[in-house]
């Protein structure tokens, strides 16, 4: 598991990822920014996912999402992705994602995630081992 | 058609639409923001959204995306979708769009749009009868 | 509501159902088949298709799928979706579904569909409201 | 790269792959059997799969899809995937799949591709890098 810096992952552009127009249909970037928020997770903060969820009933959803596609990508390219946390609030966490093919940057977005019961669907305080391991990837970051 | 006013259409919230949180997972949001684009050169614009890419090669990829998730939805919900157009510029559109459950908001939108070959995936001046057929629609939403 | 006859819906293949081929996807099919069978649920058997799974933790899923994609499908193009009902068992039901574009076949599928407790994941006799509304849709279809 | 024995690939079960009954939407299946047969291109058979489709025009499209889904999987499950080739025939490949979790199986399906021009979406003969391949691919599971 790696350790420190940002954590990143390597990831195939699919045909799946793509539209009639032969790039990535938008839309699709933020199902890959999902999977690198799991793979942040399970990889680097060795938390269970899926587990907070269904067993604990523990959301984290987004309530804001942007993003700038700065550059179009093509099926069968692997882009680089990374994630880097903005900030930490009582419910909330900030992330900064980036991906580029080599030193080509090709979108840079954020997304603020907020803890939530799945029963309410209302806010809830980060979870004491959730800001453990943010506070630690931070500090890992620097 | 409906030929003035702000373009609007109505929107079962799908089981394909929801996650294992039982709420709608925000890339489908996107997924559906693209629809709404979709139906509005069809149904509104009187445009032919699929001949343009298909035969004519022009592309209208989206380069930047913002959105807030007011509040959650859930399976089986009709949510209200209205696009408003923010402004046009030589290659772009930005679109304000926002999705409601009767009067509650569940979120807005902003999306830009810019007009590219699909042969160089460069930008290309927006071409005239979408000029025309925008600026139509936004003397109609005044 | 149509009320007699096999239940029949029309839909426009979008730019997000097809891929760099400019054709369907062929997973998108299967979720455009999910779709139909939920509004079949909602706008001819008049059951609250959300509601049974959110309320009463049931589910449906599919334990057999089989499709022949006879001819391929293009963005743009609207096709009319049908589906029979070909069998009802204990926990089962098996619905034959044809897609075409005018009388042109373009696919035919069948869908073998399973009721189940969601806390469980295993089967449950098919509910009564469900048996009866599927056996009076049959009798429609004769 | 693995040069002997049936062509296997482990892939995380992820949220976005996941329904609102918390299990994985069958569609999603079909998705990850696509995503196998292009890692299966590029990781075994050593073909460029995008740059067939993209620069030379060629597609696979899938013409028959059938699949027994023998119980069901759940998110942060992570699945063997496997890819046999059933036969092959002019224009036609005929592959199984297999997805387990260790030695429970979770489904077993059958997809037939074919070879066609993205021009005329018509068949053509399979190509004849990619017939090798696939055939030094059989010799190697036997």
């Amino acid at each position: 598991m790696q350790s420190s810096g940002p954590f990143s992952v390597d990831r195939l552009i699919r045909f799946s990822d793509c539209d009639p127009g032969g790039i990535v249909y938008f839309p699709r970037y933020f199902d890959l920014m999902n999977a690198l928020v799991e793979d942040w997770f399970y990889q680097r903060l060795g938390l269970d996912y899926a587990g907070r969820l269904m067993a604990q009933r523990q959301g984290l959803p987004t309530v804001h999402a942007e993003c700038d596609f700065v550059r179009p990508s093509l099926m069968g390219e692997t882009l680089t992705w990374t994630l880097m946390v903005e900030r930490i609030g009582s419910s909330s966490i900030t992330v900064n994602i980036s991906a580029a093919l080599d030193r080509e940057e090709r979108l840079r977005a954020t997304l603020v995630l907020v803890a939530t019961s799945l029963d309410t669907h209302r806010p809830i305080p980060i979870p004491d081992d959730l800001r453990q391991a943010v506070d630690t990837y931070r500090s890992e970051c620097r």
